[in-house]
């Protein structure tokens, strides 16, 4: 089934434990003869690296990719690309406390209903530490994206109470990485900053919102009925930890408006309207124009304040959490949101490429 | 590939163009030896049927059910269950003039990128007709549900501006299907009755939002990392026609939380927590508490006003929409709500059923 | 699951009992905007029916199919081409007094274990009558091929012990379905007649030999590891009723080979061999050389002779079979070998499009 | 795709080239909680090793499998369980004049086609050399079977033209590994030896036979249509690189048999018959009888002896190969029939466990 895999044609499985021997996966699908540069999927990799907001978990996620197939003389086969990231810093001893402890707001509870024998190990499985094997992935399907001109772009929209007001259309969406938390406007970033500064002193945590984006996808992606493109989008994004809820468009907003409010007004071209309020999608398919998306998520679920932990006896045990933790996941989750984003398009991409008898196979690149 | 079908183990695969000759599907997986009840399965589809809020489309869709397979003797066979409902009272005459013309909010012109050659009478394929497929899919799901006691509801929560502010559990949800609006206040309602009857006189449409909630799931519900239970739904959810946004739990609000507020508090019993803000799912799990989640409607794209249409060859044609159409589809989405949360909770508890290894095959029902 | 879905990008869904309201099935991903004739279809269907060996069934499967969807103005729309055929002529009343019978050769007791309840007229699911159904989806893959030059066909090689030496090289292939028993040499068809007609005398059935081809493939179809062309094709074949083997190339026969004599020599140009040994599959995936392949199929297990049934209760019962059933499969089995043969290739032909990034996107055809 | 996937609830992804990082695997869908001996898996593993037959490649594949995921403290954690086996003693220097030359019976040329770039080294993807992954899943798969009693052989029948007649029933199978070229009658195994000594003298390979059996199976595995056991079983088997074809039952032989002949007669007890000509199977389900099947071998296509080369540009080239290479593959496919067969009937015995509804979740192992 596909729980540990994503994808149709171009189809990531994941593995791996948070405080086990790897993380890693398997990309099957990806096309032959394509050019490889494997310091760029490094640098997908170290936009995902934590501490460097200066505040929150202090874990050295120094993650190295070791690619173990699937490319030869630094092109791709064809072949499956098997990679992992060896786990490293992992303090499994801050966890021993936990192992039939209950953590609120964690999966600790119904993993171990599902599963009965669990990895209680810095959340084990349903850690976020996953993400990082699909910020690798999505780091070769940009390859691809790159091949045909479409841009995928994130940032943080929302910390907390504190957002960013002005529409993506007039932000400088240039240099999103150099910002602390890949705010795109510095005076929010800042008020960001000291938001969450604060927040730590608290003992607490906070969530946002990211604006994700698409840009120059081809008017043709996605498929009818059960595959849109935004409800795979919007699986992708759900399946991020802590994502609360996907909308695209003018999303929750478009509740409220009129039909002939909200219909977008043709400009005479056939892919072009006046506010796109639709978010580039009609119907389920790309309409040529910008794709956006905007995710919540809640606050993390560790913090520094006691709480009460649930034993699997069902006794309630007061607690300080010790282990490392972020104050907020919204900065780290951006390059994720890119990452998911180029899968789910290369992947549509390549899916289109079924929908037509081709006259000749075209072997170019 | 999975366009046109839904589910893994449970899964449905979807046909059918608006003025066709019929739109019907395959259910595959469904168990065997199960009494089905024929008017049962009506009964379901009936609540969609439209015009019986007294506003909008006209179209008598007096959709009948057939059954071709898969039930003998009352009883399922284990077989595909293939049912068919014929198109009739669609007047694909108050089409034709619009062959070559792109409606604003509409597929038209992304399925004529897409496919070329298109079906333009009533919006084809991508005509929310098909959803009458899901809700007698959904009836099945239901039935298994039901043997195991989980209850599955929706209702609209919202039109237009319009908001009913009460929180599911302070509201009686017995009585939703004999509310024109499927509201579960009477007096709310009334208000948007109102609102509806001077948007269609002013020849606009409407949005919504729509709240689900599963009540008596088990504690196991859903897989990890890509096949979470909220990133399921949601891709459900978002694929019914007009739905622009999904959200559990707390959802967009849980952005400007913090976790000292959102992390649910344990009851001191494994599953029980004081304010189930994370809406039954921990971990793409279900907890065994009630799953809630919303639905934002953008408003429906063809309105009485009239409004520029785009042609094949890039003209803006001045253009009043004849044809029969709703005022805001909330209203019938409830019914398709219910029945795509069937499929999906029934598919996961199939699919559970694989992930331990059994010591005796029970053949019980 | 794909217990009852065949194929990957073009995809097949059956539904339908032999004695229930209708057989038929969804066809998925077949490419928009092709030219469909019907009449070309029901012709492939024809190609199926009974009776027409002069011994034999005289079921009177006067097969006609109705299409439901996914078909506009003679033209495919992208969406799923949905099809049925009523069944008629089915005398439920000769099975009545096997209800809790098991006949000897058939699926009675394993469907009985499986499915508890069962549809025991004309063999329900697990009737040969299903193939109709493939015959009618292979007709939509074979108008994709006919359209890239590939050609399937597949005869009789044998029936019983009466087999036909001749190579496949050396027979004239144009006439198979002008022959009763599809066997391409006149003399040798002669023979299996009357062969099946004293078989039929003696209250017997026999079994055969079907050799399937495709000519003028692309050197490309088949995907390494586990989606082998030869794998995919055994597959296929192995589906059919009553097939009990599936070899390529030289096959068992191979198994007596040297490496020396079995190894294929060049000739010079890529893709020619000396003998073709190979079966114009290497590593599989297609040599662009002829593909060719046999299927053997038991002897039909409905016989005139008096055979014991084991009643569900455990008991042995003498009974004489009454109904209509055939001599030997194979004659009707042709076009069924055709046509998943030409599922199998055209799901690779537009599989193999997804595996290049292309350049443009070509819409012609 | 599925084409480096293989099965439905337990799904093998497989990667690796011959001469690359490492091979290995990802198996997903393995359930949780079950204790897992890594001796034993290793000790499967080890029965595939080349070199023991004393005859042919001196490749010292002294594979030794790493763990990367899914188990803890043992135990199976319901997640994916990832493991790799490094690529050690590859001689790719062997293989450098071959990088543009194409092999006679080997993939070379349709690699090329396919992929345009190709690791020549070994075979690259396309090398038998990846079947020690479907060794090491195979034997995670045994251990869910020998939780339900179901038992798994293998062993050589026929190598060139040298046969065992005797039928598997009258043999003792419980010491087919101590026997160098897994065959169970030593007699016979002794003048298979001699014949493969004269046959690596002469330059030359040879092809074969192996018998596959599956004893305890319950009377329920498999699905109609398209997913009968052993089109499935037909499938995994002729993926297995050199495979030319496979049978159950009576297989081949069945053509020329009477259906009064080959019907197998009832015994009194519903699952019992007087042959089981039938192979275990009826309907596509099994019948609880064992289940047999053979597989017909080519010999290898790496020989002694001279052959022209092909090379890319289409010129003849004189060559001897150099390179380890067996001299028949047949004794080492031995562990890989059994290891798939095992990965056959674990994934239908989960998948079973969907097709009813249970009364109470059993939690049991």
């Amino acid at each position: 089934m596909s729980a540990n895999s994503f994808g149709q044609i171009l189809r990531l499985t994941s593995f791996g434990e948070s405080h086990g021997q790897a993380i890693g996966g398997i990309l099957d699908g990806f096309p032959a003869n394509i050019s490889i540069s494997l310091s760029d999927i490094q640098a997908e990799l170290d936009k995902r690296k934590p501490a460097q907001i200066g505040i929150g978990s202090n874990r050295q996620e120094n993650d190295q990719i070791e690619i173990l197939s699937g490319i030869f003389q630094g092109k791709s086969l064809g072949s499956p690309i098997a990679f992992l990231i060896r786990n490293t810093d992992a303090r499994s001893q801050d966890y021993e406390a936990l192992q039939n402890l209950y953590r609120p707001g964690h999966a600790d509870d119904t993993y171990s209903a599902k599963y009965i024998h669990r990895d209680h190990r810095g959340g084990g499985r349903a850690s976020a530490r996953q993400t990082a094997v699909w910020v690798a992935a999505g780091a070769f399907a940009k390859i691809l994206l790159n091949a045909k001109g479409i841009d995928i772009k994130a940032y943080t929209e929302q910390i907390g109470d504190c957002k960013l007001e002005i529409p993506y259309t007039d932000l400088d969406l240039t240099h999103i990485y150099t910002d602390r938390l890949r705010c795109p406007q510095e005076t929010k970033s800042l008020e960001m900053q000291n938001l969450l500064k604060q927040t730590a002193k608290d003992g607490d945590s906070l969530g946002g919102v990211i604006l994700g984006l698409i840009q120059n996808a081809p008017q043709n992606l996605g498929e009818p009925i059960f595959d849109k493109l935004h409800a795979r989008l919007g699986m992708a994004m759900l399946s991020i930890p802590a994502c609360r809820g996907f909308e695209f468009g003018c999303g929750f907003k478009a509740a409220s408006m009129k039909g002939s409010e909200h219909n977008d007004l043709w400009l005479g071209k056939s892919n072009q309207t006046l506010h796109n309020y639709a978010g580039g999608i009609r119907g389920g398919i790309s309409t040529g124009e910008d794709i956006y998306f905007r995710l919540a998520f809640k606050p993390i679920a560790s913090i520094g304040k006691p709480q009460k932990l649930l034993s699997s006896t069902g006794d309630l045990i007061d607690y300080s959490l010790s282990g490392r933790h972020d104050i907020c996941c919204v900065p780290r989750a951006v390059p994720i949101v890119e990452a998911l984003s180029a899968l789910v398009i290369a992947d549509f991409l390549l899916l289109q490429q079924c929908s037509r008898i081709t006259n000749t196979h075209t072997n170019a690149h």
